[in-house]
């Protein structure tokens, strides 16, 4: 079989340039997550078939890389499905992966434990720009804190870490899964609708109030519904005043649980505010993921015009791996994302200025070459980056091209 | 199906402490590759399976974890073989990656290219202890480079990189694959037997001299044969001198490459020397992988009473998938073994001793929370690890646990 010189369909290989900025951006995050508590932790990049098609995963279960089964237990010719082939996948998401650890650590681990996951996952996505069918996934999450301070925590670390890289110019927004549902109850929908009515409601950014208006009456919805619920969006503000006004008109469609959750959302906004950063309330967020069960948060950027991270609440997914329903909040950010919109305005990594290079003539005696190492050894001992090869014959263009590398001091080395 | 809790057979969940050495691992390795003109660079980690099948992998291609075909191509009932179901694999090293890579970027990249490599291999090898089916390799490679500054950088490279670690008791062997055969053809071996014969060789460590001559002659080698071959070996020592002996005695039997090959030690060996590094050369030294073409090296570590790492040079690799041969020359250190070493001794990555952790009450009013929040901001922006967590109600329990985790200052936030 012939070899192949490019990566498999829809995979990247990454150039030293785009590894300086990951590399630099990684260290970051762990850097700044440390300070905020949460430790460093990592599954194995293959999962349990059935733990990856446990309907946790929503569509993205359809987007599996499957590892074929080892050994004596792989009969191809008798196989009738891929069932009698595989038993394990690679991981489409960090958060399955984190609940089956959990639940099988738990007892070992800080409680509450706050994990930090920074590793690629897979998914067999349509090849398009921009995305790619492996990618960095960096989530945080929070275990075993049922309070609010999970959210705040989360929030505060993700919007400090997006400053460092000197992103201005985003937005963080909050809502509530339980509060999505108590407005469509409000409203008379039925609760078999919800999921569409999400779904149609999640697309306010791109087709606004009218077009939600649209598809909502197109779907069947009576006007009179759909305008009490359209109503309740456009008298909701921003801010406090906003959840205190939704607070009051849901009155009598709110069970305990999702009032406490409004109270929460308040507590957030203003513990951001003490510490300079501006949380939105956004009734109309709906994050797509059907785990979520509480709060639910998405960063937005202007430069990227569209997510650029989320999370939320998901107290009942470890449940499913150990037995015993366990609070867990998470916040993903899109490191692939915040890389190339890096790369795309030319971000300059923070590094040393000095590169030296020693070009040594190829006739240079053995113990002059010897001098030339123990001087890199005490320059490279100081952080100096220092790199010795070989004169070529014709050493202007090579000197240029060193110098487009970035080599600021170049070193002849003549017999 | 039911959920699993437990990792996939063979592969391993990294637990917060020995993760916070890896991290440290990984970050000095970065800094100190830098230091010596190395790039990070990356590919995906899966791979074409004609590419991992080449023959270029020895033994491991046994063990590839193969991925399933998407979509249509994937006709389960009607397949006779896996060549119907495969066309990827996950990797098994990162050598066959790199030389894809560099075949098909080498006129973007630095001429030489001096990569840096650090990422998961798989291999479905019997699970045992200490060794898992998913591991981190680390490689260095200069690409372009045919003198033996390529074997320098890379060894003084891995000798600065494991001082920065303290481990102090460790040596780096080298010899050459050229060497290796012209002391078989002095001896009067067939060349059809080399591979044999080495083979038997590479056993020096467990089995001695005298070990070696019985199984040399157990398999069917003259004695008078095996005698002027283990005569060689014997008459060597493990520095210059040895070097100059071996090519006093090999007079008539090196060709002019070998020839060069042990002058080139010899310069590796001073250039060592000079930057106060003792490198030894060892003529018994075979390395098992088939595709090494001159210089191999070994790094041995008393600690660990075995190989942490090794290399070599492998000019032809390159050429198999660009028809251009490409001088090229690398060295891997056993990440997963070192790592090992420092847990199984205790290490304490270097870090910043304050973590301070505020104890909330549940009662606390919102606007006291606040303030906290903003406390912890600038004592997180000062570098400080602080976390914020709900007070329990057993509260003596809940601080000696937070004691244990390595909490300096516990600080209770009452109304």
């Amino acid at each position: 079989m012939a070899l192949k010189k490019k990566p498999v369909t829809g995979m990247k290989d990454m150039m030293p340039g785009e590894m300086e900025i990951r590399d630099y951006v990684i260290g970051l995050i762990k850097e700044t997550y440390r300070t905020f508590g949460f430790s460093s932790m990592e599954t194995p990049c293959v999962e349990h078939i059935e733990n990856l098609s446990s309907k946790q995963g929503g569509e993205n279960e359809k987007l599996i890389f499957k590892i074929l089964k080892r050994g004596e237990k792989l009969k191809v010719d008798q196989a009738d499905s891929e069932a009698d082939l595989v038993d394990g996948g690679l991981r489409y998401d960090l958060t399955i992966p984190l609940c089956r650890y959990y639940a099988n650590y738990a007892n070992e681990l800080p409680a509450p434990f706050k994990a930090l996951q920074m590793g690629n996952v897979w998914r067999a996505d349509r090849p398009q720009r921009g995305r790619f069918r492996q990618f960095m996934q960096c989530d945080i999450d929070i275990l075993g804190e049922s309070s609010n301070l999970a959210e705040i925590e989360l929030i505060l670390a993700t919007s400090t870490l997006l400053g460092k890289l000197d992103f201005k110019d985003f937005t963080i927004r909050i809502n509530d899964r339980r509060i999505l549902k108590a407005m469509a109850s409000y409203s008379g929908f039925d609760e078999a609708d919800y999921d569409g009515v999400f779904i149609t409601l999640d697309k306010m950014d791109k087709i606004g109030l009218d077009g939600i208006r649209s598809e909502l009456i197109a779907d069947g919805h009576t006007s009179a519904m759909v305008d009490k619920y359209l109503q309740l969006f456009a008298g909701t503000t921003n801010d406090i005043a906003g959840v205190r006004h939704l607070k009051d008109v849901l009155e009598g469609f709110l069970d305990a649980k999702t009032a406490e959750g409004l109270e929460e959302i308040i507590t957030c906004v203003e513990c951001a505010k003490e510490t300079q950063f501006d949380l939105h309330f956004d009734p109309t967020l709906v994050r797509g993921m059907s785990y979520y069960t509480g709060t639910i948060f998405e960063i937005s950027m202007n430069e990227f015009g569209g997510s650029v991270g989320g999370g939320g609440r998901y107290d009942e997914m470890i449940g499913k791996f150990s037995g015993q329903d366990t609070p867990a909040c998470g916040f993903s950010i899109g490191f692939e994302r915040i890389v190339m919109l890096l790369l795309e305005k030319g971000y300059q990594v923070p590094s040393r200025k000095v590169k030296r290079v020693y070009l040594v003539d190829k006739n240079l005696p053995r113990e002059e070459l010897g001098k030339i190492f123990a001087a890199a050894k005490s320059e490279r001992a100081d952080g100096k980056q220092v790199t010795i090869i070989k004169m070529k014959k014709n050493k202007k263009f090579q000197k240029e091209q060193l110098a487009n590398e970035g080599y600021t001091e170049i070193i002849d080395c003549y017999a």
